[in-house]
């Protein structure tokens, strides 16, 4: 039985694109699901082992949702994987750039090109819920005059003809994947982890905490203040930190658990960048 | 002339909602914007003096891309407000629940919903860009079968009928709408402030300007790593602190731009939270 594995979207989505770097094209059979929340769904009712999900971008930032639906549901992050995000705007073939009057695509999609539309005003933006779906919907109905923003090589599953390319704003514009699983990543070969916890209401006791972690060798890369559902208004915090030996992060994990409250281990994994 | 004010989305939606609790339901005119982009756009072009846009709710927690747009576009944050949030199943009048075999909404307000959901799941849940949006849709097209849900009140503007009450998971769901300007804030009567800032890469060295914010008596209440668009996976931070002297607040500004770099007030403004 092949793997199968989770993703939001459809094929020719940049998750699409994601899972096939992490696990090639034809070893898995891909779930595509409409919203974050199935995806998850799948993954918790064992429908599917893994499921690959954006959790950041290098522009926009954190997907704070998604960091809610992995803490909500109690699932690891077992892996991450860093992908190349370009822009290329797709329509039917037989037009020219001229002929387009609106471009469908995701709210995050159309801010990353934002720059190329500002220069091309005439052209309406519709958001989507979704990139690639817009694309499949214009092949499908045979709708003229439509454009979506699709990722490099996912014109020709939808025979559409690329009508510019790489029209997003910054060059280098990456977002970060991971994937999740109903069990941790129990490997030695870990490097990386994203940690949860609450802290005390008092004052300094934030960097109280990070400058424990400082002293253990953790390295903090980023934390973000999550919503504690029941405690309105309430913080918790997520942190990833990137250490060099198992044993430190180990030793770091059972030190910052004497200074927090409800401390959770969310995923250790081997850090998708060399 | 009376005030004109950019909110995200149409009449019925939660930011009119915290739009008419903020400035009151006759005094201003509405620019009703599809996009957060367009109502960013609206206070810039100088179309709207203020716009009021939402930056991030107790359960779901902060919408970062708003976030991005605020600093992007260099725009002070000048109130806050905070709106209780409810959600009441609406559809066209002249059937019963058992009819519903759809409901549209925005992906949070799914999520906010999701265990009612998951206790009817014979109704079919479908993303859109916006909550009040196809309450709209249901009404103007008439469509039968389908449902929608909207803010307390909003019903009745549309005609429809509230099949269910208050279906949201948590019973206090507040989301936080900020007004932004231009033009910082000028009065005296502020206690609160957003500020962004980022640090060397050594360790402990956030743990240090923490240090140094709760030694000026500014109380942070939460914290997030936004990315420094033109440096890949490296971040700034954007910190809410809270404090009883805006003379305290200004020597902690000065003491802080010891300890970072590029640190910008994005924001100084009263508490909404009395």
């Amino acid at each position: 039985m092949r793997l199968k594995i989770a993703i939001q979207g459809i094929k020719g989505s940049n998750h699409y694109k994601a899972l096939t770097e992490l696990f090639g094209e034809t070893d898995v059979e891909v779930l595509e699901c409409m919203t974050f929340q199935k995806l998850v769904h799948a993954v918790m009712d064992g429908e599917c082992k893994k499921g690959v999900m954006a959790i950041e971008n290098s522009i926009a930032g954190s997907i704070l949702p998604n960091y809610r639906l992995i803490l909500d549901h109690h699932l690891q992050v077992t892996a991450e994987h860093y992908l190349n995000i370009s822009h290329n705007l797709v329509a039917l073939p037989g037009q020219e750039f001229e002929d387009l009057k609106e471009v469908r695509s995701h709210q995050m999609a159309l801010h990353q090109c934002s720059h190329f539309f500002g220069n091309h005003s005439h052209i309406h933006l519709i958001e989507d819920v979704d990139t690639a779906l817009p694309a499949q919907h214009i092949a499908e109905h045979r709708l003229f005059g439509v454009g979506a923003l699709v990722p490099k090589g996912t014109a020709k599953l939808f025979n559409l003809k690329v009508m510019a390319k790489d029209v997003q704003n910054h060059s280098t514009n990456e977002t970060r994947f991971v994937v999740i699983e109903k069990i941790g990543n129990s490997t030695k070969e870990v490097n990386k982890a994203t940690l949860k916890f609450e802290i005390a209401h008092e004052s300094g006791s934030l960097a109280k905490l990070l400058n424990v972690m400082a002293d253990h060798g953790l390295n903090l890369t980023k934390i973000q203040s999550i919503p504690i559902p029941e405690e309105v208004w309430k913080y918790a915090f997520i942190v990833d930190v990137a250490f060099t030996s198992l044993t430190h992060f180990q030793d770091a994990f059972e030190a910052i658990s004497n200074f927090s409250i409800n401390p959770t281990c969310v995923g250790q994994y081997k850090s998708g960048k060399s």
